[in-house]
């Protein structure tokens, strides 16, 4: 199964969420699973924008318990491994869409960008030479597709 | 979405696959996915029965590339962690059932009994005081399904 | 630097450990480095005999934090990994003494011999076919010198 | 012990090798251990002079074989994480100096300043605000010693 994964602010605007979701729904349908952190903020819009749309949604969580995940997370992956379970979220994804984010989101494009994955950007990290920056939900979608 | 674990020898003999195909296909039954290595042997023969019965398959990969997973893993999780990889099958199983197996298995029954996780046995390292041993892939469902 | 780990309970009698003291001590007089999980029981008791021998001492921690570390780890290692730390203690030691220990060492004593690592067993897990077992602290450190 | 660590590119000229080697010289000489992935470039810059200053050096390897550590690490932890492993180089450290680097630099300075640890720079990632940038060898030791 195709993965894309979708990283970004464990806590965020409204707004983000909204986006995330929207991402999320927009992956839904070209077939592919989201996967991400499994917790809130951008990770839960996506996770739900997916799961509402009927996809398949993947959550690899950094601690000891399932319970972590948000609600729209399918498929729980207990890592315990705190940040170094970032690593895990980038080397699943054929590809990953950045969406607002901090440090950890930052990481994980590093992470992305060392190994040769796309990245499409999304009101994250500014002025990075690897990263595919698109301004809408929809242009990151087209940019997936596009990406085959 | 309920996970079972399921751990094993890489390699095994035909029946010993049979026997792990059978289980897997008793999982997919109950509506729980098989959560595995990702690889072959009793990993190949419990996700190609939850597979081809329709269930969900799991995954979780030792290596850099998910091209790794035998063909019935449905989500590939990557890792690159070696046998550190083992723990995160283990955290992300609610069960598990061991078929056969060497030291790698050893050391995932090692873990879920450290962590308090129902372990069922099935041709597997023998006289633990942890492990519910079964002699059937069937009497391995009905374990499952007892313990809810 | 040769590493020798020395894996076992980390809440002990008395008796075991001054036994894992005694083994640390050993170790450190052949100028080897112990390697251990860094928290107490045994990994404190052989910290504790290399430090005072004046030896080095490295713990490979599961938290957070350098803090949760014994007093007598000199190389702190912080990983929140969790387990998977376990595997991280084998493959950094080029031998093991096992001494006592519940399902965590269990864990690590499987690991050990799937990587094909000399493992010495001081009161450990009985009736493995791979480890050589000893009775006494000294014949631990005749085992590791005959090791080479 | 004091655990500065040392990060940066694998691969670096004649020039930058020289100003980690400095850097892991004055690191030496304030008592402190240097921590890095133990393998070439800046990593083996600092080690190469703080070794040769008489000081402690710890290598945190991402594979299999600490054969695979440059010369002048001391105690090589070898970890099978692959990337992931920075995440313990950053764990370990109380502070970190960045010099050059690129994408796998960025991801440990970024997980440094998520968990809040001091990052001093000469001639890192340019622009970020929670590093302490620096233009010397002698700068960077000096802020070391102003953190405490």
């Amino acid at each position: 199964m195709r993965m894309i994964g979708v990283i970004g602010a464990g806590a965020c605007s409204h707004e983000v969420y909204e986006l995330a979701r929207q991402v999320g729904t927009g992956i839904a349908k070209t077939g592919a699973a989201v996967v991400c952190g499994g917790m809130g903020g951008v990770m839960e819009g996506a996770c739900r924008g997916a799961y509402e749309a009927g996809g398949q949604t993947v959550g690899i969580l950094p601690g000891q318990d399932k319970a972590q995940a948000n609600p729209y997370v399918a498929i729980p992956i207990v890592t315990d491994l705190g940040h170094a379970r970032n690593v895990l979220i980038v080397r699943s994804s054929d590809m990953l869409v950045a969406i607002s984010g901090g440090y950890g989101t930052l990481s994980e494009i590093s992470i992305a960008l060392k190994l040769g994955k796309p990245v499409i950007g999304l009101g994250t990290w500014p002025n990075m030479a690897g990263i595919q920056y698109v301004t809408t939900p929809k242009e990151a979608i087209d940019a997936i597709c596009n990406l085959g």
